[in-house]
């Protein structure tokens, strides 16, 4: 053992197992010691969806997160989590952060780089994202020729949504989740509701895709609207 | 055999081999029959990726693919590779596309699809994009939190690209290549140029990353700018 280990975000994909790269399945294969975050009480998405390829006696560090829009409880959380895994890394061993999606796409990985990459060396695996998974199990190009994309977080405030669905072109609403009503006036608003596909738990058991008129009225977190 | 072949359109992600997905190089590894573009008279670059997943015995279709910005003579390429495909699939046998990135993701796949989703079953295996590969090589998150994430293709008019990158928050300017002059000036405009990361073939061998103050004067298609 020579120095410190290195520190892996890795992407694991939108949720279907055999979405994970060949780089993700050697890295958790052959992990010793293995990280993720799960919102308090509840299982890990991104642990579920690679959970197959977990070798025995790997440790884990899950990151408890608490379920609150409230941000300093989750950073506390993230200040815990990166301390346990900076022990791992101080002691050589390497650990695998397990990320839906992508680690640098609207993930939480950034928070453990931020604490850890001053001192730790860091890489990051390129995942799936959400983002072109739910664009073909929608069945439609996100993006062709010399179109732009934008992709907004359903959070984000009424206004806002608005100004920015009118001057686009081709819009990915991530994170729909509760925001699901406002989200929809806005785009009925602006005229667009024929034109909107929501996709929800998208390459996942459950998935669901269907116009946007023929949407649920409470959306999951793993939601997201194109038009 | 029993009815027509399934057309496959798989994503094969940014260029490192093992960044293809475990369902990408399933599909591959058993395929009678693969089909990808290149441009004329030279190596298919998604071919290249997985070169070593091809089955021996593997039928090849190769779309050349006119260098020209004329959009006619690429068309009638794809008529005519669109054509051989469908006499596979007619056959009953499957044909798995070669995607560089994502299928749906700025990809020619679409030009296939059109032609033949009415005739034949489609399926999109996503894959991983240029857009967060860059993000990661460049060590910096793409989105975070409710940050809004706005994708520009390098050959937008001028004024287009500087109104869309003045009123953004994160911006990836994809296919740059000989647009990199135009894209530099009108960065430059804006007094962005020190936040500006410049990643070209990422993942890839003679991968590059540096400020965008640094970058050569040439940009091969595959590179991407991101701010």
């Amino acid at each position: 053992m020579t120095g410190t280990g290195i520190l892996f975000g890795v992407g694991v994909g939108p949720g279907a197992p055999d979405l994970v790269t060949l780089r993700a399945a050697r890295l958790i294969g052959a992990a010793e010691v293995l990280a993720y975050p799960a919102l308090a009480g509840a299982e890990s998405l991104a642990r579920g969806i690679v959970a197959d390829l977990i070798p025995a006696g790997c440790r884990e560090i899950a990151i408890e997160v608490p379920m609150t829009t409230d941000r300093a409880p989750a950073q506390t959380a993230y200040d815990a989590g990166a301390a346990r895994i900076a022990a791992e890394l101080g002691a050589g061993r390497n650990v695998v952060v397990l990320c839906e999606g992508d680690p640098v796409f609207y993930g939480s990985f950034m928070y453990l780089q931020a604490r850890l990459s001053p001192r730790f060396a860091v890489e990051v695996v390129p995942g799936v994202t959400s983002l072109t998974a739910c664009a073909a199990r929608a069945g439609r190009p996100l993006a062709a020729r010399n179109e732009r994309v934008t992709v907004l977080p359903g959070p984000l405030p009424e206004d806002e949504l608005r100004s920015r669905i009118a001057g686009a072109e081709t819009v990915a609403v991530m994170k729909v989740g509760r925001h699901l009503p406002k989200i929809r006036a806005v785009i009925d608003g602006l005229g667009l509701t024929e034109r909107a596909v929501y996709v929800e738990r998208a390459t996942m058991p459950g998935e669901r895709v269907c116009p946007l008129s023929e949407a649920p009225a409470a959306a999951p977190y793993f939601s997201m609207i194109l038009l």
